[in-house]
C-alpha cells in the first residue's frame, strides 16, 4: 500500500484536469486610466502658477466627468473639476475643495500645502498600458476579475475544460428522487462530487449509474471512454465480492497507477489511465465521506492551508488520518481547526458543520493542540 | 466624519440583507444510517460465538449491498458481507477479510484481536435520527451540503432573498458593450459588485444606469423604491458639483444614517433608509476599488480573517487604510498578506493579483511586518 504523498505525486504526474478558463488572456484595450483622471473634486490649475505664489484663481468653467477635456487658457484662472473628469489641458495640479474657499467666482487657496506635479491626478496609463495582460486564463468568478473584464469590454469567453463523467455504482443506490427501501440509500455521492468540481470551474458533463455487474460495467466503459477526458467512479473499488471495477479495468487494458493508499478514510482509492484514449480513470471509494475526501485531496489540484489544531487528537493506526474540522480565524493570526466529533469516518451528516478536513500524518499517533497541519477546504479559497 | 467601526455598527443595526436560503431546514427523512450498515468487506458472525472461542465459520451465504438483510441462523456459521450491506439479522460483529483465510467453504480467523460488539458496523441512527435537522437554512453550494440534501431526497428549494437593485451613475460611463470615447469609461463597477454579491447568495435583480441629472435620479428613485429591498448606487455621493444623490435622497425624505467615513479608499460612503418603503439605500463611491471595498467591508455581512502583514507599510493619514493584498498560507500556520504594489487607491487592475484587502487602523501610521490585521476576502471562505 502506498503513502498519501506517493499517491499525491502519482496523481500530479498523470492527471491533467483542466478547468473552464478564458480562451485568451484579457488584454488592456487602451491605457488605464485612458486619460489623466481627476481624483478629487476641486480646481485644476498650473503648478507653475501655484509655485509662483498665485493663491487666487478666477473660475473659468467646470470640467465635468464624461465631458471632453477643456483647456485652461490663462494664468490666474482655474477650472472646477469633478472626480472622474479628464484633467483640463494646460493644468497639471488639482487642489481639492477642502483647501479652498469659493466666492465671487474665484477660488481662494486657504490651506497651504506642498503641492507636486499631478497631485490628485490619476495619470493616463499608470495602471496599465494598452496591450498589457490584465487577466490571465485562470481568471475566476470573483468581483475584481469580473469587473476588470467588464471595464475592458471583454466578455468572459470560456474555453471548454476537461470533460468529466461521474459514475456511481452499487446495487444499494437509488435515484435521489426515489424513496429508498430500508436497505437502500440514495446516490448522493455524485451530487457532492459534482458540486466540489463545479465550484472550481471543472465541468461535469454527465452522471451515470451502474449496477454491480461486471458485464454491464465493461460495456458502459467501452461506450464512454472515448467521449470524456476523465471518468470518476464512486464505489466498487474495494475488496468485496461485488467490487468489479479494478478487474474490469484490468481486463480492458487500463493501466493502473495504484490501488489502495495508507489512509483513513479512502483506503480503496484506485487510479489509472486508458492509454488508447488518453482518458484518466479514477475509482473513488463508495463511502460518501471517503469519496469527497479523496476528490479534494488528490483530484482538485489545490494546495492545502496550514492551520493549528485546536485540541489533542489520538489516532493509533499507521494511516494518514483525514479528519473533518471546523475553522476559526482568531486574532492571533492563526486559523484554528476544531475536529468534528465524529463516531466513525462514514458519518456524512457531520460534514455539514465543517469547512474541510485536516491531514494528520501516518507517522504520528498523538497530535497535540497548537501543532500545525495541512487543511483541505470544501470551498475554493486562495 | 465617523470611524470605520462606527460605520460598521450602523450598518449592522440598519441593514437586513438576506441571501437566498433554504425555505426550511432539511430534516432527516429517516435514521442515518437507515440500517446497521456493514463498513468492511468480510464476514458477519455473532460476538457470542466468537467470545466462546469459535474461530472457524461455515459460510452460509453472501449478504450483498442493496439486498434485504439475510438472517444468520446457526452458531458456527457466518455470512460473507460487503461494505454498504445491511448487517444480517442475528449477527453483531464483522470480521474483515484481512483477518481471515477462506477455504473449503469456511472462514478461518487467522488474526487474533480484541473484538467488540458491532465492530465494523455503522449503527442505524448513529449519525442522526429521523426528524433531526441536518442542514439549516444557511446551507450553501458546497459539496457536503449538496450531498447531504441529495441523500435525504430533498431538493435545494430556495426562498427569495433580499431583492437588490444596482444603480451606476455618472455621465462618463458607457455600457460595457460600447467603445468608449477618450474621456469615457465602461460601467464595470456594477459587474464587480454583482459578482461579489452573487458569490454570497445575494440576489441582484436588476442593474440600471442613470445620468448626473437630479430630476432623472429622483424620478427613477420613486419608480423603484417600492420594488426592491436594497438599492445600491455607485457614484454620485461625493462633494462634486454633479454628485446629486445625497441631496435628492434628502429631498425625498430618505433618512441618512451617515455620510463619509474616515477611510481610504471609500470616504464618500453614504447610508440611509427609506422608512416609507423599508428600503435600504446605500451610496457607494464611484471609484471601482472604493465601491468594491465598501461593499465587502460593510454590506456583505462577513467576518474578517486575521492575517500577518508580510512587509512594513507606512500610511500617515488618520484614516483607516484598506490595502489590497495577496495571501499565502505558510507552514507556520499563518496566512501572510503581501500588499499589492499600488500607486494609488484607484488602481483597479492591480486587484487581479489579490485575494482581498487588509484593514489597517487609523490610529497607527507604521504597520510592521508580522503584526496581525483583519483581512476581507474577495471569495467567501468560512
Amino acid at each position: 500500500m502506498i503513502s498519501v504523498i506517493e499517491a499525491s505525486n502519482i496523481f500530479q504526474k498523470h492527471l491533467k484536469l483542466k478547468p473552464l478558463g478564458l480562451v485568451h488572456p484579457i488584454y488592456a484595450d487602451r491605457d488605464y486610466p485612458p486619460f489623466h483622471r481627476v481624483m478629487m473634486d476641486g480646481i485644476a490649475v498650473s503648478l507653475n502658477d501655484y509655485d509662483s505664489g498665485e493663491r487666487e484663481f478666477i473660475i473659468a468653467g467646470i470640467q465635468a466627468a464624461g465631458e471632453q477635456a477643456l483647456t485652461l487658457d490663462d494664468k490666474k484662472t482655474c477650472l472646477e473639476v469633478m472626480t472622474g473628469a479628464p484633467l483640463p489641458n494646460g493644468a497639471d495640479l488639482v487642489i481639492p475643495y477642502e483647501h479652498l474657499k469659493i466666492s465671487s467666482g474665484k477660488a481662494h487657496v486657504i490651506v497651504e500645502s506642498e503641492r507636486r506635479l499631478f497631485d490628485n491626478v490619476h495619470l493616463k496609463g499608470s495602471d496599465c498600458l494598452a496591450g498589457e495582460i490584465v487577466l490571465n486564463e485562470e481568471a475566476a468568478f470573483i468581483g475584481p476579475h469580473q469587473g476588470i473584464a467588464a471595464s475592458m469590454g471583454s466578455t468572459f469567453n470560456l474555453h471548454q475544460g476537461s470533460r468529466i463523467l461521474l459514475v456511481s455504482t452499487g446495487l444499494e443506490l437509488v435515484e435521489i428522487s426515489e424513496k429508498p427501501l430500508d436497505h437502500q440509500i440514495r446516490r448522493s455521492n455524485v451530487y457532492a462530487l459534482k458540486t466540489s468540481l463545479e465550484l472550481r470551474g471543472f465541468q461535469v458533463v454527465d452522471m451515470n449509474h451502474l449496477p454491480d455487474d461486471a458485464e454491464v460495467i465493461a460495456k458502459h466503459y467501452q461506450s464512454v471512454v472515448a467521449k470524456y477526458d476523465i471518468l470518476i467512479y464512486s464505489g466498487g473499488v474495494s475488496k468485496g465480492k461485488f467490487d468489479f471495477l479494478p478487474n474490469v479495468w484490468r481486463d480492458l487494458g487500463v493501466q493502473c497507477h495504484f490501488h489502495e493508499v495508507a489512509q483513513r478514510p479512502g483506503k480503496p482509492l484506485w487510479f489509472g489511465t486508458d492509454k488508447n484514449f488518453h482518458t484518466t480513470i479514477i475509482g473513488l471509494p463508495g463511502n460518501p465521506v471517503s469519496s469527497l475526501v479523496c476528490l479534494h485531496r488528490y483530484v482538485l489540484g489545490e494546495k492545502p492551508l496550514f492551520v493549528k489544531l485546536a485540541k489533542d487528537v489520538f489516532f493509533k493506526k499507521e494511516l494518514t488520518y483525514f479528519l473533518p474540522a471546523r475553522l476559526e480565524s482568531k486574532d492571533d493570526g492563526h486559523l484554528w481547526a476544531t475536529p468534528s466529533e465524529i463516531k466513525n469516518s462514514g458519518e456524512f451528516t457531520a460534514l455539514a458543520q465543517t469547512h474541510g478536513f485536516l491531514e494528520l500524518p501516518a507517522s504520528i499517533s498523538h497530535f497535540e493542540k497548537s501543532q500545525v497541519f495541512p487543511f483541505w477546504t470544501w470551498r475554493p479559497f486562495l
